[in-house]
């Protein structure tokens, strides 16, 4: 028995920009940041960056632990392991401020699920009263909320209570999934396959959307990551740890909702968890909750939760799904 | 400036009981747990009893904190200010195997706003992580979840993750306000009002169920509550705590849900809070999201938030509205 251990789950940062001028203009895009201010930022929280890329619409980054994602004015950051992602956010809206003119912020998102090892998280990460503490610091009108059963399995989740000027209505789907099963895990050990775009083949990641351009990183000695770039901006990205004693496999997209429920089930059956949370941004709940009761059902789970939040602009949902045990 | 404070808000515990035997019979009753036996429950609580009454279906107590309803196989535990209403649990599981053959729990509800001074609260009550670990050491399949802002007004449930055996699907509403009209809350002062009957006329709570049979306290110097009796067991409980620097008032009832629109309108035009949370429980969420786009939209106020939590047998539907600034 080693006390190797690590976090899979990701604290994952989401913020949208404004301007205080009267109209949006080419200036006003977070992509002119210069690439090395990104990765002093990067540094603070404790990250490197692995691969790069872009397309018309968004740059893309492999990180050592995780995935950024940067448009004209919004971006995604989502760090795992024992990074300080919230390190990370004044630096941002500076940078934001000096090099694309986008000097407010129209709405911001900040999740995470609750850590396994929450005892070795550094700074205000170790709970999640302190990342409030700290986000208040920073914003007004901030909003804490907690999804699930605190005293099991739960996710949190910190945003601004006001309407987004900008922000256009979008839609976010996160699967998070527990309990993998080990001997689909193996794919991602470096001495059971010798490339990341192996593993992102033998697990089928490559047809989820098969219009997509995958930049994918295996890691030594196990340990794997890619995000996806589809047309128009939108994105996937999956990140995974392995280990069985810790095992943890993260998925999200901002793909549009129709698509959610074929997607759930096919990244289910692909890694097949002893349990998994889905989290639904930007969806109306009322359509939703009827969409659901038709849908979001999984043959082999039991679904143990089922919340809904209606924040101002959007509505979340959140799902816990467990084995069922037969 | 005095450090005068009161907690109004009250804790909430519901548990529903079962027999192990194969049916229930007459003995099967908690009416039958000795008066004596019940007072000394209540004192461990740190609770007397002011008033006591009963129809066919249900004892009630009027407490010198709150209230409690005793049902047939269930009942209803309120305990407002520093009370430590946690501290009667055991006892109640053992004085209901002994005197009324209930050796099982089929369902337990245990609710609460966040404390206005938590620092002021005792034992496991000054935080609900340390409720929530308590009640894990009594029951299995404890669920606990937060509901509204944690960085603001929040609610707290402890629940279990099982389907109902013998409780009957049935349903509450809780209206929790706060920063009432100081004009209002004058009424509930002995210097302004010399008998409790004369405040639920002055008020008008006579008129909210006029089929009830009311049981009312006007406490020295300022304070009130009251418990009413209708047909069939249902019931509904006031408690005010009329001091402006901390008034709180909460209004509780398992009448049909049908009636729930106008009761809350009725409810807050009566006490007109610059704050208000309303909790209902068992009510299909898919119907009642429906129904609230229709319904619950209060003049005046504004709905800042709003949630849905689907249980095992029962959806919860929490509401959080600001009056609205002109």
């Amino acid at each position: 028995m080693t006390d190797h251990f690590f976090e899979g789950a990701e604290k994952l940062l989401e913020i949208w920009f404004d301007t205080s001028e009267t109209k949006l203009t080419t200036r006003n895009d977070l992509r002119h940041i210069p690439r090395d201010a990104i990765e002093e930022v990067l540094n603070l929280v404790n990250c490197k960056v692995l691969r790069f890329a872009q397309s018309k619409e968004v740059d893309t980054y492999v990180l050592s632990e995780s995935s950024a994602f940067i448009w004209k004015t919004h971006l995604v950051l989502k760090t795992c392991g024992a990074t300080t992602l919230l390190a990370a956010v004044q630096p941002i809206l500076e940078l934001a401020r000096e090099y694309a003119g986008l000097d407010m912020v129209d709405q911001i998102f900040y999740s995470r699920r609750k850590f396994l090892r929450s005892d070795l998280q550094k700074g205000p990460h170790s709970n999640f009263e302190n990342e409030v503490a700290y986000l208040d610091s920073l914003f007004e009108g901030g909003c804490a909320y907690v999804l699930g059963r605190v005293n099991r399995d739960c996710w949190y989740l910190y945003t601004l209570d006001k309407p987004c000027e900008r922000k256009k209505l979008d839609q976010t789907l996160e699967v998070i999934m527990t309990d993998l099963d080990p001997e689909i895990m193996k794919i991602f050990y470096q001495d059971n396959t010798t490339s990341a775009t192996e593993a992102t083949k033998k697990i089928g990641i490559d047809k989820i959307f098969p219009n997509a351009k995958i930049y994918d990183y295996l890691f030594e000695p196990c340990g794997y990551s890619m995000n996806g770039l589809m047309p128009d901006g939108y994105y996937f990205t999956i990140h995974i740890t392995p280990e069985p004693e810790f095992s943890y496999v993260s998925f999200e997209t901002n793909a549009p909702y129709s698509l959610y429920n074929d997607l759930i089930r096919k990244v289910v059956e692909m890694f097949n968890p002893g349990k998994f949370t889905t989290t639904m941004f930007g969806v109306s709940a009322a359509n939703s909750l009827d969409l659901q009761r038709k849908y979001f059902h999984y043959t082999d789970y039991t679904r143990t939760d089922y919340q809904i939040v209606c924040l101002t602009d959007y509505d979340l949902i959140y799902g816990y799904y467990k084995k069922t045990l037969r």
